[in-house]
């Protein structure tokens, strides 16, 4: 498999750790959504990353696609959520909402970057996106009162809540801040010390990539 | 369970066709994500349709894992996908595909409605990522030789590319042309002759309530 898309995208970074996760072996493209545009546009119309090309060329194009073909192909015994029942349906909603976060954090980056004059009324809607969605979170979690959203091992709204926090941290440092949302933050901060989130990741920092 | 959202979105028309499909009971709730922002924020933070209410009153925010939901309680022998191997995979692939196009349909009548000063950079990336990813559809479908995506029967990429065509022949009428994606529009146009999308409709003229 080839994984196209750089880590500092929270999503390519999601797909990145859930591959080296369970162990499946992969290439890695880190190409630019702006920079290779129009050889990224030759395998994914929609230009964006992560892009994923399966052993028979098929090319999946969207993080909860292709997370759902590594957990379908890796199997029900190690995929990080089983393929039915509550414990899915649970873990599909907290990854959404930190997959929001992670949308809009990096819709807000956007808006800075790429306008010259930033509708206050899209980033005023960003911001309170983010803040409430990681209120939510920040409750569920700690209503849980396990190390993880889904009790004592790693799964999908982990891996996704921490790339969420570590690029949102990174891109809006005045917004994410640890105070106001500890239990996140924490969790973040254990998750980023596993060998899987060191292995898988690199700054935004002058090399935005995102899509 | 409560549906919350307007049809003239393709997303949430995508859910209400697709519950309607399975015939499971569901109030709706047209709220516009701009003029109910509020109460929209206190069931969904990230103020987004659609917005799914379980009888348990979980609330799922997210187009695919709200289906994913729906297809798991319906069951194998009826849900519109399966729930693993390669005709799930290849059935998301086309439904992301899909998605994208309704998304960059979105964002591109965003871009005109809430901007003084639309991106020229912005906006043709959006149409050529429509137009790309529309190309890819239809040479899919047409090399598949069927009916529909995956075959002789309706399926989630046949309901999703009908959602986006829609919306885009509405919002968009010079850029979704027929002549120019012929199989596509005629998958759309056969579609939109069953009870179950004519039931499930709002067009988008001066009510937008897309988000």
């Amino acid at each position: 498999m080839i994984l196209v898309g750089q880590y500092d995208s929270p999503f390519v970074r999601r797909v990145g750790i859930t591959l080296t996760f369970y162990g499946l072996r992969f290439e890695h493209r880190p190409w630019s959504v702006w920079g290779d545009a129009e050889r990224l546009g030759e395998l994914n119309p929609l230009r964006r990353v992560p892009t994923l090309i399966l052993e028979d060329q098929s090319v999946l194009v969207e993080s909860f696609a292709i997370v759902d073909a590594l957990d379908d192909r890796v199997g029900e015994a190690r995929a990080l959520l089983p393929r039915s029942g509550a414990r899915r349906q649970e873990g599909l909603r907290l990854t959404s909402l930190a997959s929001g976060v992670a949308d809009k954090a990096v819709s807000l980056l956007y808006e800075s970057l790429f306008r010259s004059q930033p509708s206050e009324l899209w980033t005023q809607r960003c911001r309170t996106q983010i803040e409430q969605t990681l209120d939510r979170l920040e409750r569920d979690l700690l209503e849980a009162g396990t190390d993880y959203f889904l009790g004592d091992s790693l799964s999908h709204p982990d891996i996704m809540s921490t790339c969420a926090w570590r690029f949102g941290s990174e891109a809006h440092a005045s917004l994410f801040v640890a105070a106001r949302w500890p239990t996140l933050a924490a969790l973040a901060a254990r998750c980023e010390q596993l060998p899987v989130f060191q292995a898988v990741y690199q700054p935004i920092v002058n090399n935005l990539s995102n899509g």
